[in-house]
């Protein structure tokens, strides 16, 4: 159940950094009306596909909250830091860009995809875009009025992370159509895919708040951890989330056949004729029943396979708040990232 | 017909440079059995779709011969610019990638694409490894013993033109679809899609050498300009070019109905009849006859579409001449400048 103290601490960083961020993606993504910018702006959800402006749904902006957060809990100001997260917010788009492809997924947060829109070519082109954008954001650091080997360390290490992510991504494609992928793979390559860019938000904003690489590593590894604290929480809730909290059908993600880390477990666990029917469904891509769907739900009450997850993201969760342990943090500082990982392991949407 | 003495000399920056381009390159692309970076190799032609390594075929480098004749005639050590040479052509790769996807090609170089090979998603992902492999290779100028300033400098500057890059990519997808584009539309197009990466490889080899913005700018306009007349050059070689020397057919920009500044040119200048017909021709898809491109060549031969063309590039190859006329170089300096000038626009492969 939703930690409601943690939840309203994690409401309150959104309140205070969120315009902040806003506006700086609105001053970094030109304002064109020719080119791959009106599909950025589409996609970023100011602007409808004809171009009509949009009221901003806005989204979680979760590594721009955690880059702040972290900078502000490090003890620096965390204005210096909205480059940063305004970066780490266009790279995490391009990558939803280029993955509603990849997937051929058609809906996104209620609305059509960049690609079934405009096609795959302008889809593509727009997601490099963005990720140029990014690296053009990311570079304003050197404005910031920091030392410029911080500002050189900032974009190496955002690069690192970055590459990782990519690494992650094409494992997740490989992973798609491969047998026996076992939970700690598939945690591993999570950690890349989602948790590297967390990482490197938190890195970020400590970095550019104490120009301390020690410190800033220490926030990126809690971070990491966050990061897949968060994914997991996020495969819990694609299968047993409460529809009318998360937007999704019920077993959602076991209807599109999404190999998230319940069902990684599950096909590693389950045992004879459950285990082959089980396969069987997997490997086959017909549409599934509501039978199909509900008989997958009680295999996976069987092995326990909720629990598990929700261990594991308890776990990681554990780990993050390890990592900053030993950091000279004042005690609200040390509130502050408890409720994050608290909020991220109970959340309900 | 090709200039001896230029195309003698092109061959020799390029027996000077590439080996070290192609060290620098094997250097930075992960030896990795996993993940994208098999793919890459493949792209590159160092190893086989299974692996199996292959005699290097190596290509024309022209982006990294470029940097390092810059970096070299500018007065500087070539070698300090190894990595920006290897990282164009790193950013080269990932657009060749990526737009092999986005134009359906199975071939390129008369090997299979990455994407024919390994489908679009991993296609699209090893396109964007190769892109942050570039970011890595150079931020590793930063060791190369320059300011900071310079480092800073290097990277805002291969930013915009990268974006320009993209930008340019996007006009030339909506290009393919669109009616009535003009040559000087076209030439803006390809300004930006090719000329602005070459662009920033004569800014970075100047910039590196002389540490002076004002020296790598007019580098770099040298560069766009001479960017462009390579490129209206490979257009006429893609309809006029004699098979044995580019390996392509007679006429094979015209079958696969490449809107290449001919094309663009005939168009606009085809009139009555020949005008309905050729509207005609480009708006459809069926496989053309032999009847058909001839007739097209027969029309392009009406109105002077070849020369158009030819004084097209030529025009701009003296333009490159005149941005580094005011610059203080040596004779030698100048000849290898404007030798690049003359191949470009007489190469016949």
């Amino acid at each position: 159940m939703v930690h409601v103290a943690a939840e309203r601490e994690v409401t309150e960083l959104q309140r205070k950094y969120l315009a902040a961020v806003s506006s700086e993606l609105h001053a970094v993504i030109p304002h064109e009306l020719d080119g791959p910018y009106p599909l950025l702006r589409y996609h970023l959800g100011w602007e409808e596909a004809n171009g009509a402006v949009r009221e901003d749904g806005g989204g979680k902006a979760l590594r721009p909250v955690l880059c702040l957060t972290a900078a502000e809990v490090a003890g620096g100001d965390w204005h210096q830091a909205l480059a940063a997260a305004a970066s780490l917010e266009l790279i995490h788009n391009f990558s939803l860009v280029h993955d509603d492809i990849q997937d051929g997924d058609v809906e996104r947060r209620h609305r059509s995809t960049v690609w079934s829109l405009w096609g795959i070519p302008k889809a593509m082109t727009a997601g490099n875009a963005m990720r140029v954008v990014a690296d053009r954001t990311i570079a304003m650091l050197s404005n910031a009025n920091l030392p410029d080997a911080c500002v050189v360390d900032a974009s190496l290490v955002l690069t690192e992370r970055y590459l990782e992510m990519i690494e992650g991504q094409y494992q997740d494609i490989s992973f798609e159509n491969a047998d026996g992928v076992t939970p700690e793979q598939y945690l591993e390559m999570v950690g890349r895919k989602t948790g590297a860019l967390i990482d490197a938000s938190m890195y970020l904003g400590a970095l550019i708040a104490t120009q301390d690489t020690a410190q800033a590593e220490a926030f990126g590894w809690s971070g990491r951890r966050l990061g897949l604290a968060f994914q997991i929480r996020d495969d819990i809730l694609g299968i047993w989330g409460d529809p009318a909290e998360t937007g999704k059908a019920i077993g959602a993600d076991i209807r599109r056949r999404k190999k998230s880390l319940p069902v990684v477990y599950l096909l590693q666990k389950a045992k004879g004729s459950d285990k082959k029917w089980l396969h069987g469904l997997y490997d086959a891509d017909y549409e599934m029943s509501d039978a199909d769907v509900n008989r997958v739900l009680e295999i996976m009450e069987l092995v326990g396979a909720k629990q598990y997850c929700q261990q594991m993201a308890e776990d990681q969760s554990r780990q993050a708040d390890a990592a900053t342990e030993e950091l000279p943090l004042t005690p609200a500082a040390r509130d502050t990232l408890r409720a994050l990982g608290e909020y991220f392991v109970t959340r309900e949407k």
